[in-house]
């Protein structure tokens, strides 16, 4: 794989991947592209155009809360693990997930109204509905990406930096950011596309492949200095042992997680990403799906497992509804399903 | 165009119609097909291929109403305009909706508990928060294709047939449905592909540009039975008099119909599909999203209308956020668009 800097699109579209079923027609179609690969930047397996940049959204929130350990922000303030998996969280906004996010939050001698990241309702419906009946509006700390700010302030507070405009691409916290996605990505992102993030922060497109080698790596840190190496395996174990922090109740990542004892660490990122991190052999992989949609992207997540082989009979028992999603009526029947199109290459 | 039952797929892919922009990169892409007809089956501009079989979902209620006007039940229970509209809605579930639909349920001595669609919030979020607010449960009524069940009622009513059972393919008012079908698109239907609505009812899979045909037909219906005449043009003016009943508050469909003053009528469906009447210029329009994204259709719907000249400078100043589509984060930043792709061949 080479490093050289995002490439443009080639001229044949990606394959198509997902498939959703309703009766006997298949009604609609996802293509997406998948990038598996190591630590050394071999690609193991692909579909699709694995060449194109694409921003990498919440999927590389792993990569982000880097710098808060290796920084020496969560030493200095004493992070749990709970409080490192929620900075790699895109959670729901249930109760817990703001209890953990308002605690540290105050332990910084802090409020919600430092977070730049904006309020939007809970993202589990109980929690949003029951925000509601209470007649309460949601808060900062009920914005999915709340863990992941408090992470940033931490380091800012840690860096001595201005807590006031993390968010910037030009703040200290921001450039630390592009210089580990550059680290581990193998790309130099100086001159990359550049967007905004849902929650406000930069967002740099990198060509797939390298999102997946900047995963490899975090998997197989042994090439990297000790401290990134060792902020690497702390936010792993956190992430394995936190999975209901990383998302929430009935959501993909904290399910698959669960299901596999925390030996697959999984992340969705808006517009049909996602990223799987695997310590146990040393293999990072990405995947977007072309349309953004992401149900396409957790079928095709689940698909890359399967064909690793990380699935046994338990996981496939427990996480049948979302291997292969039903698409029910509204009165719950069945319909139809998303799934693995019967002519995928993957 | 050929009458045909509904083709396969052919091998070359759809083109990328609408593509969705973050700061530098276009991060996602909608490929579509657009048929777009008129009475006569000639097609007039396409993309893609719009032999394939789609189901039109809720784009084609106006298709569905013909069944209430036609049979007469419209007119044996005095339906109004409104009522009509409603049969043609997907509407937002706001208090005006669910009022039209529970007046005209309770003049058929019937209730909500009759409506086999289920129970679902309201598609519009004020609306939904006013009912959690208020502790109550959202019913039937609220279900986006209320009216068009209680139009499925009336015309079993008038038929004489049971009003349980109403949304099997089996019921006397589908299978009237089906052979409107038949005649509106040319397609014979009986063996053609099937599935079940998201409300319940049959979805027949009929190719794109038969379902643009039907909708030609229906906008220039001289060649039709005199009682299917009138049925169409009692439709067409029903809905151009109360578009805010055929979707509501800040929807695609209410603003552009409020925009060219009724004389432009479209229709939202599940998955990414749109219909057009155009009853001034005798034209049937289809057009459905691969990956089934109502973002993408509704920019598409916008681009067909702009093509056929249909959107005035007063139009477009109004539908400006509609026809190109601002993506915003969570504190109202705009950071991208939703918009015609740079090389869309459409």
């Amino acid at each position: 794989m080479s490093s050289s800097a995002p490439q443009s699109d080639s001229g044949s579209p990606n394959p198509v991947l997902v498939e959703v079923t309703r009766g006997d027609l298949v009604e609609s179609r996802h293509r997406a592209a998948v990038a598996v690969v190591d630590a050394a930047g071999s690609v193991l397996m692909s579909a699709g155009n694995i060449g194109h940049p694409v921003y990498p959204r919440s999927a590389i929130k792993q990569l982000q809360a880097l710098a808060l350990v290796e920084s020496g922000a969560a030493e200095a303030f004493g992070c749990s693990d709970a409080e490192i998996t929620l900075a790699c969280a895109s959670h729901n906004g249930e109760p817990r997930h703001v209890e953990v996010a308002q605690a540290w939050l105050k332990r910084l001698g802090l409020s919600e109204t430092d977070l730049e990241c904006g309020a939007h309702a809970p993202k589990d419906t109980t929690a949003a509905e029951a925000l509601l009946r209470a007649g309460e509006s949601p808060t900062t700390l009920h914005n999915n990406c709340s863990g992941k700010h408090v992470g940033y302030l931490a380091t800012a507070l840690h860096l001595g930096a201005p807590t006031r405009g993390y968010i910037r691409i030009e703040h200290p916290v921001q450039q630390r950011i592009l210089g580990i996605l550059e680290m581990m990505s193998g790309c130099e992102l100086r001159n990359a596309p550049r967007g905004i993030d849902g929650c406000g922060i930069p967002q740099i497109a990198i060509p797939l492949s390298h999102v997946a080698l900047a995963f490899a790596q975090f998997a197989d840190p042994v090439d990297q200095p000790e401290r990134r190496q060792a902020a690497c395996e702390r936010i792993c174990s956190a992430m394995a042992a936190h999975p209901f922090l990383v998302a929430g109740s009935n959501r993909f990542c904290t399910r698959v997680m669960e299901a596999t004892q925390g030996r697959v660490l999984v992340k969705t990122g808006a517009e049909g990403v996602f990223s799987i991190i695997l310590p146990e052999m040393g293999i990072g992989v990405a995947l977007k799906i072309d349309d953004g949609a992401t149900r396409a992207a957790e079928v095709a997540a689940g698909r890359v497992l399967e064909k690793l082989n990380l699935i046994d009979d338990d996981a496939r028992a427990a996480l049948s509804d979302l291997l292969v999603q039903p698409v029910k009526n509204v009165v719950g029947r069945q319909v139809g399903q998303v799934r693995v199109a019967q002519d995928s290459p993957f």
